[in-house]
C-alpha cells in the first residue's frame, strides 16, 4: 500500500524555502503503514501541476497528499489545476464560501485587516473541484479538499506549514486508519560505515524490518533507523546485531 | 533551458531528514539561470531510481543533478542504479580507488578508524558509470560522477549535505557557467494577500520578472520576492508597485 507526496510552490524550487512539508506528511503516512514511495515539487503552474498530477494517478497510490498555495494571489493554482487535472470543474462550495466570509469578518473585528468585504482572491478560495469533499482550515482562510478518483484518495491542503499541519491530523489522518508502523532511533558504537554494511545484510535477512544507517561522523557512532510493523520485530532486530558485537545507544 | 534535480534516500520520504540538499541545489542552479522546474525524491532502491531518472532524460533537462548514497552501505544504490538507468555498466576508476585508499588510510592514522584496508563497501565508492568523469569529494570517502548522456549533463553528488555542497560548489557550478539570475526579497506593508492580488498581476504584465508572495502573518506584512535577469527589470517591478502605494521593506 503505497503512498506519494507532491508539493507545489516556486519558493520550493528555487530553494527560497525548505520543503518541510513533505517530511511531516512523509512521516505520518509511515507511521500509518504507507509506504511513501515518491515525492515530487512542483511550481505554481497549472500545466505542471496538471501534468504531475496525472503522472502519480497512472501509478495508482492509494493515497495521494497535495500541498500547495490555495490562498487568494495569482501564484495560488492548486485547486484549479487538480481540477483541471481530474476533469473535474471548479464548483462554488456555499458552505466554505460562508466560512470564508466570516474569516475576514473576524479578522476585520480584531482589526487585522481594513476590509472584511469578499473580493475576488477571497471568494476564489471557495472553488472545490466537483465532487470534493471540503477539508476544514482552522488555521486558515481556504479550505482544502477530499476526492476519491480512480481509486486513489487525492487529498488537497494548504501550502502553509501550520495550516497544513492541523489539517492533516483533524481531517487527514482520521481517514487513513491507525497508527500501524513503528520505528525505533540508535545510535551504534561502530568506528565507521564500512564495517557495519555485512552485518546489516545480515539482519535484513533474518527479519522483517527495514533498516537506514547514516553516518555521524568517523570514530564515533552510526545512526541507525529500524522500521517495523511490530515491536518485537524491531527488538529482534536489536537483538542480533547486538548479538554480533554491535554496542547501541538510544536515540538521536 | 530548464534542469531537475533528484534526491534519494528513505529517510527523506519517511521524514527522518528534511530535504535541505535539494533547496540548496535549487537555489544554486536558479542563481545561474536555471529553471528548476521539478524536484523528485525516491527511495535507495535501484528499482525505483531507474525508472525515475528514465522518466526524468524524457523530458529533456539542459542538467539533472542526483544527490543520493554513495557510501559502502547496503543502501548506498545511487551510482550503480543510475548506471543501470543509463545502460552503462559500473567501471572501477583506478584513481577514485587511490583516492579512496588515501582517505580511510589518512583516518587510520589520525585514529578515527581501527583499520585502513579497503574492504568490499569501500571498494564499491570507486565505480562509476562507464564514460563518466569523477567529480572531488573534498569532504568524504566517495567521488561523485558527471556524465553527458543524451544531452542531459548529469551529475551524480553524494547525499551527506557537508560532502554534497562543497562537490556542488568546486565541481558542478564552474561547468554551469556564470550566475545570470537575481532575485530580491522584500516585504510589502499590506494588510493581507488578496488585496495585493490584482497589483501583482498588472506588474506581471508590464516586467519580465516572476514574483512570489507568501503571507507573514495577517495585519502585518506580505513577503515577495522578485525573480529577474537584471537588477534593472527588478527595480523597475518594484519602482510600478510603489507608485501604486505599495510600501516596502528590506529583507526577510
Amino acid at each position: 500500500m503505497f503512498a506519494e507526496v507532491l508539493t507545489i510552490g516556486d519558493e520550493l524550487l528555487t530553494g527560497n524555502t525548505v520543503d518541510s512539508n513533505s517530511s511531516f506528511i512523509g512521516q505520518k503516512l509511515t507511521e500509518r503503514g504507507y509506504w511513501v514511495r515518491r515525492k515530487t515539487t512542483v511550481g505554481d503552474d497549472v500545466g505542471e501541476i496538471k501534468t504531475v498530477v496525472r503522472e502519480i494517478l497512472r501509478r495508482k497510490p492509494a493515497v495521494l497528499i497535495i500541498s500547495g498555495g490555495l490562498g487568494p494571489t495569482h501564484d495560488d493554482v492548486t485547486m484549479v489545476a487538480v481540477a483541471k487535472a481530474l476533469g473535474r470543474n471548479p464548483i462554488l462550495c456555499e458552505k466554505c464560501l460562508e466560512k470564508v466570509k466570516a474569516f475576514y469578518e473576524r479578522l476585520y473585528r480584531e482589526g487585522y485587516i481594513d476590509d472584511p468585504n469578499l473580493n475576488e482572491g477571497r471568494r476564489k478560495m471557495a472553488y472545490l473541484p466537483e465532487g470534493a469533499e471540503p477539508l476544514e482550515n482552522t488555521e486558515g482562510a481556504a479550505p482544502g479538499a477530499y476526492i476519491e478518483h480512480g481509486g486513489v484518495k487525492i487529498f488537497i491542503l494548504p501550502g502553509m506549514p501550520r495550516e497544513m499541519k492541523a489539517m492533516l491530523e483533524n481531517e487527514v489522518l482520521p481517514r487513513l486508519g491507525k497508527r500501524k508502523f513503528i520505528q525505533r532511533k540508535l545510535l551504534a558504537e561502530v568506528t565507521d560505515e564500512s564495517k557495519l554494511a555485512p552485518l546489516l545484510i545480515e539482519t535484513l535477512e533474518h527479519f522483517n524490518v527495514r533498516i537506514h544507517s547514516s553516518p555521524k561522523g568517523f570514530g564515533n557512532y552510526i545512526g541507525i533507523i529500524i522500521f517495523g510493523e511490530s515491536q518485537e520485530e524491531i527488538e529482534g532486530a536489536k537483538g542480533f546485531m547486538e548479538s554480533r558485537g554491535v554496542r547501541f545507544e538510544e536515540g538521536w
